[in-house]
């Protein structure tokens, strides 16, 4: 089974499409490749012109929500990488992911939020999807987003 | 009209020169060439000795103000870049940047404040300075600057 | 003196030992080499299975304690390049380094956080320790940890 197989999978796991525009706000880009590497511009659970998991984590958001804004976020991500590799089998290896997680003060399972993206990064990816992880929590994220992550990847030649 | 002529500009725009020394706290170094790649330390929107833009943004601090500041934070990234290379049209890609913004707890503009940076960095570079971006809204940064940007950029062989 | 030698008289001066299991919580690795370059995932000061300093710098926590958190997660970088390379004096660059510091509202001392980081990178080991850095003052950390912090660094052929 192709990469590119497991993703349409957890896409529709999801229940959400990443064929639309990937919408971004702003005078950048999503993605810039330079040479093997693959950089790619943070992602917020953006689906079609909403972000569909905002507000604090560990208030008005709970950690399975906070999750699947994860995953969302993760999917993005794939959708630029397959875009422009024609296909995720292209993904030689992620090198780095962050992931931001709008916090209340006292919640402190950024981690867990962040197992969510780096198992659909494996499940998708396989060994491919094996990658170096920061978590941290943040105060505040654009759109009142819940979740940003942003990735590094390495690219077969 | 060359990348150096823009900056120089770009810095009469902003009003604030950036030819002194440009101060580092710490035990590090602001800048770091690895083969072609280029990385330079957080910055904040310092000119001379003194923060120009302080506090928390979407409270003591407006949009408006923490947009100068993501500019002088991008033009010291840019002057760092200049004094290293000789020329800044030896930058042959931004290739990351990342905006921190002390944030209110509701403010959500984070990628307005950056939209900022990322202007001022396309208007100097062109194409060049075309980037991914990471914004995110942090509870609080050193000397209570409003902002922090940092980059990694490649450079021409 | 070795890069080695240094690493275990600084782990002595620590009074913490790095040479159990370096935990990690998630599907996810601690350290990823690609080509001549090595990614580290986020580090919170962790000996064994307990993170030794923990709760909101400039409120429960002071600067010193804090300051010791980020040489123990600096230690934990330095181990598991140690284990990769079979000895730190083969790496040859520390590129990157961003320092998280779980903060007070009014805690602007980020930078004297991460310099205590830095430092030890410096003094284990030498020139090649030297590196830019992004430090930044965040809400929440995973497991309450005060520090947190990632690295990149390159390692020679």
């Amino acid at each position: 089974m192709t990469a590119d197989t497991r993703f349409a999978q957890a896409a529709a796991a999801l229940g959400h499409a990443f064929d639309g525009e990937l919408k971004i706000g702003g005078n950048y880009v999503p993605l810039l490749r330079d040479g093997d590497v693959v950089y790619i511009s943070g992602q917020v659970p953006r689906v079609g012109s909403s972000v569909v998991v905002t507000g604090r984590v560990g208030e008005q958001v709970a950690l399975a929500q906070a999750q699947h804004g994860a995953k969302v976020c993760a999917m993005r991500a794939l959708a630029l990488l397959q875009r422009e590799l024609g296909s995720l089998d292209r993904v030689r290896q992620v090198l780095r992911v962050t992931v931001f997680t709008q916090s209340a003060a006292t919640f402190t399972q950024q981690s867990e939020v962040a197992d969510a993206a780096s198992e659909l990064l494996h499940e998708v990816l396989g060994d491919a999807g094996r990658h170096t992880r920061t978590s941290v929590g943040v105060y505040q994220l654009p759109k009142n987003a819940s979740v940003e992550l942003d990735l590094v990847a390495a690219v077969k030649p």
